[in-house]
């Protein structure tokens, strides 16, 4: 069975191609009753959106999400949402030479050998434009969670070989990649501008906090919080790897130094990430995704065509110099989509 | 909904606590025909059973699996394969103590505030021991997934901070760690006998690899084949971080560098690690999972009980000191149950 | 979790409320390199349309279906298919007596208890205009099905108490009703002209007959074909019974009577109605489903308010006479979505 | 995929052939802290198996359960509860030459088209055996509703031609079919008697009844409740036809008559059955089942063995006349396990 659909109680289904008219998402198992309009939705698509910021394409999105159902007099009704985005500005033409030709670090190739036909304009499904309807959907589940408390945010920690020293953040909202240390952020402003100037792109690393998530959602054992939310993440085309609290640190301590004490109100440390035996703690969820660089380089690159031919392509066309930070929403609604599947999961076997 | 399910199409569902009287497994969707007997089940059991090598703790867990239905004469019919392995040398009487306490790192806590009810004894369902139903499952996948020319090892490549520099796959096989690397295997085996000293336990990596992966496994957008690969690793208790390819490496690299370019036969490079855009390219796929310590340390630590007060406790018994090498068989049967579904998804879909 | 979704591996969900501004799907797992194209689907949107046919309403509705996605140069891509079809000509105004009135038989008080928040408007979701949705999917399917050999057809075989005699297919194609019993026909069609003078309506069984249907089809144990068509049409909101084969009937036979003895090439008889221990066996499907009388009728009838209280309420505009004959292609719809998804699962387990 | 699993909350999955091992289930997604013993479940298994009551086989079934999960110190844990049930006095010899011929009527001919390879030892996997599984699951599902005051019970209403023609609930408890019309089960009785002195069966009919359901049940649109019943009801193998409320009859009823009006309090008739638009009313939901007649004839039938080859058989052994009343427990677990879902699910969307 193909896998467009995400949640077993908060189930969301996405569809659209990036030339197509349209992408666009369903959304089943929302709760009757919530306040929703099309504004709660618009502003995480306007953070996703190119053409912001000093780092974007100049490609301009116009990303006017409509509500074709579910909701009736400002509140939904229980029934499925579906929410269409158009797409607007998108011209296939300089695709045309792509046809038969596989992108080095694309989709073109698998989509080729799992489909035998594929639509090869803009990547097609394998787009980040596809992001749209999850940025739009988990704007619904950022709501749900938000009833229950849950605030979800993330940031750029690392650009490049660039990271964070610090954490704060507040300065995190004085610059363009909602960094959270301001003087990391000028050096990564720094490998952006060579990347861009040499027709380059860079990879970088996103963190992501929940704040407010009560204790006890996740199931085990095949369907933990961390494994849900792992997977959510490593389902965003660009993530090469996830790591939840210490992360890949904890392979190098010690047990007396990982496990985290349990006070009387909480617990004396977090490397847990929030998350312990696959089910959260109450505590501050912690997780970092490691994103790769954008395929789409302005050199000249050896690939081969659908018959095996060998052949040089050069992508053209205006393209982000970093996926960081128009991930950074696309992170967070996959984020939201885990948590509001589990948050209801949670009320149907537990109740409340 | 609960999660002790796993899989779409190949079907998975474990059941089993401790110190109950038995765990198992169902497994439904497995093609009807496959020759299968319970040895070829007993050899992957034996590689995660306890009280073996020299890293190991000295519980003995009988560990016979019984194949209850699925099988006829010596071939699978198509129908619900049951496995059964009692549970033996099973003694509750240390756990006694941690009826109403905490042990930090462990699922104490969050089973607790999750159900409010719970079985203590040595963990209940979040015991390591509920991964002998997921290995014995992880085997008739991997018999599945055979037949189509797929071979699934892992391997240690870290313990505590000590990594791999080099990678013979036949030096893997003369250790207890399974480590490709036997200089840094003479290291590890000196962290571990250090924290066996000590009292203490460590964390490590574990490599996976997938040779004879055919292209065209994943299914865009939310279930792609890294994406369930990174959620049923994250799905292991001990596992906090996942990577695939170049993985964390890939945040700091340059899109020039990252890309794998194309040639006729094959690619250049295989920083995806055998997927792109989530499906599998044919080539080698290539993951790493984090293991956290064993959090069952000698020292006293503070937690709480189940009113929240102070408690001070030490974990009694006899424990490993280092998840790996038990947990290689766990992380191959995790992968070889992902690699099962979507091998027979694809043909849901596609046919062949 | 929310039903708007049918199908595992040809998985449909559907969306959409009488008068909000469109219905749809989105159908997933749809097989790559079907010709698909609007004019395939836009025939049994037709035939589900009121406005044809003696016995219908006269709302007109403009049922164009739009392929917004998953479709690319004439073919399915193996990506998701949305479709879209606008809602038109939906008055709102007659329906602002109802928001808080139920109507007896209809799924008005349900809903409220249900959800508490709902559009009353025409029903909302409850409306037979979200069959729409369905009959569009459905055509899709066919398709799939259709590749595959079977035809899937309905008729008329009773109306009120007026039943067939005998079944000639030829004679459906002369009628209104698709009934294949001319004679019978001329009495339904009298039952009918009296109701519609009486202001009141009337019930009918459909009987669905799928040709070309492969042996095998079907998962045992509780996936069954004829559980999974059962339930299928059971899901239409006008349907209260359903048989297979004989039916009702067996249950009043012997049986040395009801087996149907098998010779080299066949079955002597059909009582099972095709399907055998839950699987297809080659033979005729043949399915029955009694449909109850339209609830909206002329004559002030006793309800309630939201509030508990009495109230009389007298339905206004014009509706149909009778679910026949346009439940044909939404039973018709429901047979092709299971039996395109049992093709595909069927080819998942054992290949094909 | 594979159809051995029921329910998306409260989630059973069955395994388990004739003349295996053992058969049993997996129930995932039972709520904590749910009072559960094994005699809760034996009551049930006791009523289902043969060697009871006048017209019974004479196999004796040592249907012992054992709970081997998901139960600690007498109380559900949240975690997946498997049932084992040792299969006992199964002599296959009697079924070696039924290798390679296909009984008329049973699943023999449709398993092979299916899976080319089966079990033909007492049906394998088709056997009615396989329901001691279902009955033991849905024991456990009758105790989740039950908390929320639902009673579900199955009754005789029809075996051969013989009909009730009252309904008192007293009268059931007096005689071996359940039968709720003294007169009639003395009819019946007659009937059940003939059968089995010419060596012949007969299908019967069987009704349920639910007291206690709240209304706001089921999940619209295509899993309604009345479709999750009647695939459920459907998914047993000796079911032909399913109706809810008037059922059949409502297809020949005009639309003043079928509506059920509302009252202050309720409704004045129940031709729904208990569900409006797929959800629950609040009212008795009242279900039938026709049953067609046990295969297994004495007198020698025409068939075809695997190649393709006429023969006679003639089925040995001891058999039940008539699946009524065995079938009793059997339509009531599976209407328990559909119910304690939508109990479960109901919970999860809106709570409570």
């Amino acid at each position: 069975m193909a896998g467009n659909t995400i949640g077993s109680v908060f189930r969301v289904t996405t569809w659209g191609e990036s030339h197509g008219p349209a992408v666009g998402a369903v959304i089943d198992g929302c709760p009757p009753g919530l306040p929703l309009g099309e504004e709660d939705i618009q502003g995480d698509l306007d953070r996703r959106r190119p053409g912001r910021g000093r780092f974007a394409t100049t490609r301009r999105e116009g990303d006017r999400v409509e509500i074709l159902s579910g909701v009736f007099e400002g509140k939904t009704t229980g029934t499925p949402i579906a929410l269409l985005i158009r797409n607007a500005d998108a011209d296939p033409a300089p695709y045309e030479e792509l046809r038969e030709v596989f992108r080095p670090g694309h989709g073109d190739f698998t989509y080729w050998m799992k489909y035998s036909h594929r639509d090869h304009r803009g990547g097609g499904r394998a787009s980040g434009r596809e992001t749209a309807a999850r940025v739009a959907a988990g704007a619904v589940a950022r709501k749900v969670i938000g009833r229950a408390g849950m605030v979800v945010r993330a940031f750029t920690v690392a650009v490049g070989g660039v990271g964070i020293t610090r954490f704060r953040e507040e300065e995190a909202r004085g610059n363009d990649l909602a960094c959270p240390d301001a003087e990391a952020f000028a050096a990564m402003a720094k490998v952006l501008a060579d990347c861009r100037r040499e027709g380059d792109t860079v990879g970088g690393v996103c963190e992501i906090r929940v704040t407010g998530c009560p204790p006890g959602l996740g199931e085990p054992v095949f369907e933990k919080l961390d494994a849900a939310l792992a997977g959510a993440l490593m389902g965003i085309g660009t993530v090469k790897a996830v790591e939840i609290g210490a992360g890949f640190a904890a392979a190098a301590m010690r047990g007396t130094a990982a496990n985290d004490p349990l006070v009387p109100g909480g617990f004396l440390s977090n490397n847990a990430g929030g998350v312990l035996a696959g089910i959260s703690t109450g505590q501050e969820i912690v997780l970092r995704a490691a994103c790769k660089p954008i395929p789409s380089v302005a050199a000249p690159q050896a690939t081969v065509d659908v018959r095996g031919e060998p052949r040089k392509i050069r992508v053209r066309g205006r393209h982000d110099v970093c996926v960081l930070p128009r991930i950074l929403p696309v992170c967070e609604a996959m984020v939201c989509l885990v948590l509001a599947d589990h948050l209801l999961r949670q009320r149907a076997v537990v109740g409340g």
